[in-house]
C-alpha cells in the first residue's frame, strides 16, 4: 500500500505551528529552560453533538509526523526573515529532533472528557513545538470517526458510503476524513487517493453528467450496462425519479442484463423525497423481479435523516453520505487541547494547574495512569484516574471519588481495570507497530457491541460516563487549586 | 516566498476524486465519446450563513492543480488492482494532461448562487475528472473567505486575527484557511506555514504553558519581556484575569519595560466575560498609564460573539479567532456543484440541462456570458446571465427577466456591466498571472466599500442580489425543461 501524502513522505509539514509555539521556545531556549523535563497532556472537554462519546482517531499520523518532525534551510531563512528569533535558537532547531517518549489511548477507544489521550514527555521546547501539528490531527480524525460512528450507528446495519470528498475542508481533510470515517465503521468510500493510501474499499455509482453525456436517459443506462454489467448503479433522478429513471433502469434490466445472466446492482436516488420515492422504487424493481437490486439514497444525509427515514418504512440498502459526514456539520468543531500538566524539579514531578474564570477550562494536574473500569459483567462503567504508576491499584484498597460529588466515596472492589495507555514512541522512536486500519475498525465496533452501555450510545441525553479519580489523587489536585488560590489573593493583596 | 506543499509541488492529489469519475471516464473512453467537446459549470446554490454573498477564493490552488494533473505509475498501479478499467484506459490516464480551457471569476469576487464560478470547457474526460479537486479547494476556501469576511465586519475596524489551525480540519484546512481568511479580510494569521507560504503577517501572543512552566506569573511575564520587550502580549487568565494576570501585567511593566523605554504590546484574555473583563481590565491599565497597551480577546469568537461584546463597549483591539472561523462552525458545508451544461454537436454547443424532484437543483443550461450589473452610482445592483457572447450586450436594446417573476419585462438602460469571467488556462496552461494575495485581500474590500449594497451586508436576513437573465436565454431553459418534460412523459407511456 502506497501513502504518497503521509505526513512526511512528500512533504514536510513541520511549520504546520502556532508562532507562539516558536516564541514561547526561543524564549525557553534563551532563558536555559529548553531542556527541562515537562508532561503534556492532550484532552478535550465535550464530545461532539453533545453525544457519550468520542472516537479516538488520528494516532498513526501522529507517530509518522512526530518521527520526520524536522525544519529545512528554507524553513529556517523564512523564520529568521521574522526577526523574532535568536540566532542561537535557529541553528538548534535546523538540527532539532523530537526525542520524548509519547503515550496514547490505542486508535479507535472510545473516549470521554478530561482524560488525557496523549500524554507528551520530553524537554519542553520539544514537547510545546508539536502542538498544532498534533491537535489539527487528531481534532480532524476524532471528529470525523465519531460523525461517521453516529451515523453508522443510525443506519441499524445498512450500509454507510462516505462520498463527502468534494464538500471536505480541501485536500487533507477529504484523504484523512475517508480514513476516519472507515474507522468510525463506514464499509467504504467514493474518495479514491484514501482507497490507494490506506486500503479503503472504494466505492461509486454515475453522476449526473453520465446521464447528459447521452441522447437519451435509456442510453446513458444502457451504454453503462454493457460495459459495467452486474456492478452497474443507475442514477435515477435525473429527469423524474418514478417516471423515467426507474422505469429505464427495468428497461435496461430486461434488454442488456437480464439476456447476459446478469443483474443490476443498483440503484440510486439523490432528490426528492427519499422515504416514499424508495418504497415506490423498491415496488417498481420488485414488481419487475428484480428484488437483489439495491436502492442507494444520497442528498444531504445524516444520522437524523437516516433514522427518520428508516423509522417511516424506507426502503434504502446503502445510504451514501456527504457533507454533514465530512464537516461534521452539525458540530464540526472539536475541541481538543495540549496542556502543560508536570515539570521536573530535581526528579520528581512538579504537576501543574491551569486555573480559569470558566471552572470546565481548569486541568487535571500531574502524570497521571488512566484506567477504563468494568464491572462484572464485563460493562465499561467508568474512567478512573490516579497518580502515574506502573502497577494497577488493588481495588480492593482503592478508595475513589467522582469530582462532582467528592463527599461520596466510591469502592470499585468487584470490578476491573484495563490501562488505557499505552507506549507509541520511545526516545524519538516509534515503538507501536502500526495497526491495520480494518483492526482499528474492528475494535470500535467490538467496543460499541460488547462494552459500551446502550445508555451512553443514544444520540440524543445519552447517559454521562463517570470519569473518577482516586482519592490521593484528587486530594492533590485540590491541594493545588487551595494553594493557588491562596498566592493569587496574596499577590492581589501585595 | 516559498510554497512548500503547493499542490503541484511536494506532492501529488491528483487521485483526490471520486471513483465515479473514472468509471465514468473509462466508460467514455470505451464509448469512444472522451474526446467529445463539453462545457461544465461549477456554481453554488447557497450562500453561508444564509448570507447576502459568497467570497470566492481558493483559484490560484486550482490553476496550479490543473497545470500539474497527472498520474503516477504507482496510481495506475493501484487502479489496476481494482478490476473495474480497460487497459487502454490505464494507459490513456498513465499520459493525462489536461488540454482545456478554463474561465473564472477573479479571486475574492463577491458572488452570488446560480452562477458560473468556474466553466471548464474541455474534453469530456478531462473535463469530468477534475471534478472533486476542483470542488474541494474552492468550497473549502470560498466558504472560509466568507465566514472571515463575516466576523472582520462585525469587528468594525478592529483587527482580527486568525488562531484556528489546531481546531481545522487537518492540516490543509489550517493552511489553506488562513489563504482564505486573509482574503476575507482578517489582519493576520498564527499559522505560520501559512506566513512561509503565502507571506501573510503571523502574529501570536503566549499560551497558559508559558505562564504554567514558571514558578510565579510574574516570573514569567517578566521572563518574556525580557527577551521580547515591546513586542510582548502577556495572557493574563491563567489564574485570574484581574486579581492576578493584569496586576502583574502591569507590575512587569513597570518593574521591566518602562525602565527600558518600552511598553506592553497588549494582554490577551482567553476565558471569562470578555466583555466586563475588558473594560476593567482597560480602566486598570489607563489608570497605570498604559493606555497604548492593546487588548487582544480570543474563547470561541465569531461574529455573533464579537457583535455583542463591541455593543455593550467592551474595549477589545483585537480579536483572535479560532475554531469558528476555521471550521466554518455555524455552517461548515459550501455546496459547491460541477455540472455538465453543454455538448459539442457538429460545432455547435448543445445545451444541457438537470432537472430534479428538487426546482432548487435544477440547472443553468448552455455556455453563458455573465455580467455584473452597475447602476449610474456605480452600486452592484445584480447578475447579467445571457448566451455566451464575446461582445458586450446593448443595453438599450436587451431585454431581460427575472426568472422567478418571468411575466415582467426589466430593462437595464442607464446600467453598464462588467465581465465577470477571465479566462484563466488556454489549452491546459495557465495565462491568468498569478494574482498577489494582497491585491486579492484589497479587492473584496474595495467591493464591499464602494459596489455592493448595504441591504445585502446585512448578517440576518439580507436582501437579494437578482440574478437576471436575458430574455432569449431564459426562453431557451424553458424550451429545454419542456422538451425533457414531454420525452418524459412520452417514456413513462410507452
Amino acid at each position: 500500500m502506497m501513502e504518497p501524502n503521509s505526513l512526511c513522505g512528500q512533504r514536510n509539514i513541520s511549520m504546520l505551528m502556532d508562532l507562539y509555539e516558536l516564541t514561547m521556545t526561543n524564549g525557553f531556549y534563551l532563558l536555559g529552560k529548553g531542556a527541562e523535563k515537562t508532561v503534556y497532556d492532550m484532552f478535550y472537554r465535550r464530545n461532539p453533538d453533545n453525544g457519550g462519546f468520542t472516537i479516538f482517531a488520528g494516532l498513526e499520523q501522529i507517530i509518522e509526523f512526530i518521527e520526520c518532525f524536522h525544519f529545512t534551510d528554507d524553513n529556517i531563512d523564512y523564520l529568521r526573515s521574522l526577526g523574532l528569533f535568536a540566532e542561537e535558537f535557529l541553528s538548534f532547531l535546523r538540527n532539532f529532533r523530537f526525542t520524548g517518549d509519547i503515550y496514547a489511548f490505542p486508535e479507535g477507544t472510545v473516549s470521554y472528557p478530561d482524560e488525557p489521550l496523549v500524554t507528551v514527555i520530553g524537554p519542553l521546547i520539544e514537547a510545546q513545538i508539536i502542538e498544532t501539528a498534533m491537535l489539527s490531527q487528531l481534532n480532524h480524525q476524532s471528529l470525523i470517526a465519531t460523525k461517521a460512528n453516529r451515523i453508522v450507528r443510525a443506519a441499524q446495519g445498512r450500509e454507510v458510503a462516505d462520498m463527502g470528498a468534494r464538500r471536505a475542508h480541501n485536500a487533507d481533510a477529504a484523504i484523512y476524513g475517508a480514513r476516519a470515517a472507515y474507522i468510525g465503521g463506514v464499509n467504504a468510500t467514493a474518495t479514491v487517493i484514501s482507497g490507494e493510501m490506506f486500503g479503503i474499499p472504494v466505492t461509486g455509482t454515475m453522476a449526473h453528467s453520465w446521464i447528459m453525456a447521452f441522447e437519451s436517459e435509456y442510453e446513458a443506462f444502457k451504454s453503462y450496462a454493457e460495459i459495467y454489467g452486474s456492478r452497474s448503479v443507475f442514477l435515477v433522478d435525473t429527469y423524474n425519479t418514478l417516471e423515467s429513471g426507474v422505469p429505464n433502469a427495468i428497461r435496461v434490466y430486461h434488454d442488456i442484463l437480464q439476456p447476459r445472466g446478469e443483474h443490476l446492482h443498483g440503484i440510486r436516488i439523490d432528490s426528492g423525497d427519499i422515504a416514499s420515492l424508495s418504497k415506490k422504487a423498491r415496488k417498481m424493481l420488485d414488481d419487475a423481479g428484480m428484488t437483489d437490486c439495491l436502492i442507494v439514497a444520497s442528498n444531504s444525509l445524516d444520522e437524523g435523516t437516516i433514522g427518520s427515514i428508516i423509522s417511516q418504512g424506507g426502503c434504502i440498502d446503502i445510504f451514501g453520505v456527504g457533507e454533514r459526514l465530512i464537516t461534521a456539520k452539525s458540530d464540526s468543531t472539536f475541541g481538543g487541547v495540549y496542556k502543560l500538566t508536570a515539570v521536573d524539579r530535581d526528579g520528581a514531578w512538579e504537576p501543574k494547574i491551569k486555573i480559569s474564570d470558566n471552572v470546565t477550562k481548569i486541568t487535571n494536574p500531574g502524570l497521571k495512569s488512566i484506567y477504563r473500569v468494568y464491572d462484572s459483567e464485563g460493562l465499561s462503567v467508568g474512567e478512573l484516574i490516579t497518580h502515574h504508576s506502573d502497577t494497577m491499584p488493588d481495588l480492593s484498597k482503592l478508595e475513589c471519588v467522582s469530582p462532582d460529588k467528592p463527599w461520596q466515596h466510591i469502592s470499585l472492589e468487584g470490578c476491573h481495570l484495563r490501562p488505557l495507555q499505552v507506549k507509541v514512541i520511545e526516545k524519538g522512536k516509534r515503538i507501536l507497530p502500526k495497526t491495520p486500519l480494518s483492526d482499528i475498525r474492528d475494535y470500535v465496533k467490538r467496543q460499541l457491541t460488547t462494552e459500551v452501555r446502550p445508555e451512553e450510545q443514544r444520540f440524543y441525553n445519552p447517559d454521562t460516563h463517570p470519569v473518577l479519580m482516586s482519592r490521593d489523587y484528587y486530594d492533590m489536585k485540590v491541594a493545588l487549586l487551595r494553594k493557588i488560590e491562596g498566592e493569587t489573593r496574596r499577590h492581589s493583596q501585595s
